[in-house]
């Protein structure tokens, strides 16, 4: 069956989603929304294009669960919490409700994680790839949002996620051969590529940012290139030291059968972890109270002055060089 | 040449536009803003694919312009006045840097009309046409903003802008051959394919509507199907008369040569103006007001009881059959 009309997409597909009053059920062209002198509202804007974000065979649920949470992995970079987001989709005429229906469990799945809700959006027939764009909007206590501005030589630099992981499961999903030359198993291979489908969301993380970071930036584009970006921002530089980059068991195995793995992972990938500075005053509280909330910050690196750039540093003192840092579209 | 890299499109490009400082420069990956408990916001979002939504050879500029302007238009029928907006580019790899700029120039010609600024988005790559997300905040006092919801019987139904011009104006860009059909003159063709491409703005409107309209809808998928979205969720009916509804001189001359086209015209088109339901008792002082303001709201209908429908009225007492109501995507 193809698609219904838009009118019925939207009532049978979406209506659900838009829990809040704001979206006046989705039965109007805007909604309307009520935010108060004590927060700042932060707006975000991913767009996932068949193909380039995520693949043509991917499971619709995971698709929808994907565009949904790059977008709260920016809200948590900022320290902001999940509010209400708008949801465009430019689909083919031959997708089916029984697609809609699985990407919209992908979405309500990551609603239900972190309170995040529907408000409006766009659906229109499109002759290329499925192309699907959400602007969240995200709340912060008034004037504590943290952007990549504000590093200083001196401070520590944390991440609360494992790196490469969704760059072996997207290499995986495009060669399953790899997996024998990279010694995983069928469970390694199963959470790498899960991990590539469904970007690992971290809301706690938000809360100790917004107290305890001076710059943060999530790393979509690859930790070098991220780091990157938050440096030039901050007007420093970081060194980053490559035995500290937390690795998951999957990604430890596939580098003892191919060191040369190591390069990619750093420089490529879809991470969705916070990058995160951090005063070397504060950072003993940061750490206890990471802990004590159950997230996973570990300390990589240490931002430097502006000169020496980003550097990634191995264990017999010797700098990485990568080949390109980070992924760029065009 | 093809595009630059991200970044420098970004730079060059699109950091112009966000003249707003919430917008962090458009060097991070989210904007902060700050809302008071005065106001409400407005969301809405419009994704235009080419070839559906305009036409692969129109001119960049009126493309930006007409991205922009549809959700412009949504936030006027609100009440609201333009705040921010995110953009969201997905294109072709060969389009050119010369193509970005004309389009960014018809974004910052909306920009300077409406005072509204970009504050964050995203540029990827598509095999696809280009497709184009806009998701626009707009700005309206506490408890203001007017939706489709509250139209009574017996309230007064007005719009400010000609309809069907765009409708004509497309058709004649798919096939030029049409003006002679239609006994238009050069200028009357400008005219019409200029209103496909470049929507009218009229911010002005959107006091109007905040301090007098019950319930309000912009007329983007035609006159007739608009209607009855706001007659369904506002319960009611309403009766078009057909001899009010505002035409242009080059659409009247078009219907004296085909009068088989009204038909289309109120049931289908991208007209971008308001239909606003007023009460009969404050009809007098809204239409003077809207003189004094120069916004030319003309009343077309009134709403009527749920029972009827709506129902387009000729001059002679017949009711007008439409063929669709309005433009559906799939």
């Amino acid at each position: 069956m193809a698609l219904a009309g838009e009118f019925d997409i939207i009532a049978r597909i979406f209506a659900p989603l838009a829990t809040d009053a704001s979206a006046l059920g989705l039965k109007d062209d805007a909604a309307v929304l009520t935010v108060t002198d004590d927060h700042q509202l932060v707006v975000t804007c991913d767009t996932l294009v068949s193909g380039v974000h995520f693949l043509k065979d991917d499971p619709p649920r995971s698709i929808g669960y994907k565009a949904l949470a790059v977008n709260l992995s920016d809200l948590t970079a900022k320290g902001a919490h999940g509010y209400v987001y708008t949801l465009s989709l430019a689909l083919p005429r031959e997708m089916d409700m029984a697609w809609l229906e699985a990407f919209a469990a992908g979405l309500a799945e990551v609603q239900d994680r972190t309170g995040i809700s529907l408000v409006g959006g766009d659906t229109t027939a499109t002759s290329g790839p499925p192309t699907i764009t959400v602007t969240a909007l995200g709340l912060v206590q008034h004037e504590a949002a943290i952007t990549r501005l504000g590093a200083k030589p001196g401070d520590r630099l944390y991440t609360n996620g494992t790196i490469g992981d969704a760059y072996l499961g997207l290499k995986l999903l495009q060669d399953p051969s790899r997996a024998q030359a990279w010694a995983l198993s069928e469970s390694d291979v199963a959470y790498l590529t899960d991990r590539y489908r469904r970007p690992p969301i971290d809301t706690d993380a938000a809360l100790l940012i917004r107290n305890f970071a001076k710059a943060a930036i999530d790393i979509s584009d690859g930790l070098a290139a991220d780091a990157e970006k938050l440096c030039q921002v901050s007007h420093v530089g970081a060194e980053i030291e490559v035995a500290r980059i937390p690795l998951s068991p999957a990604v430890q195995k596939a580098l003892q059968a191919a060191p040369d793995l190591l390069r990619d992972l750093v420089g490529a990938g879809d991470d969705y972890a916070a990058l995160v500075a951090v005063s070397e005053g504060s950072a003993v509280l940061f750490e206890s109270e990471a802990e004590s909330h159950g997230v996973p910050f570990v300390q990589l690196g240490t931002i430097t002055g502006a000169d020496g750039g980003v550097r990634l540093l191995t264990q017999d003192g010797r700098v990485l060089a990568l080949d390109r840092k980070g992924f760029t579209h065009f």
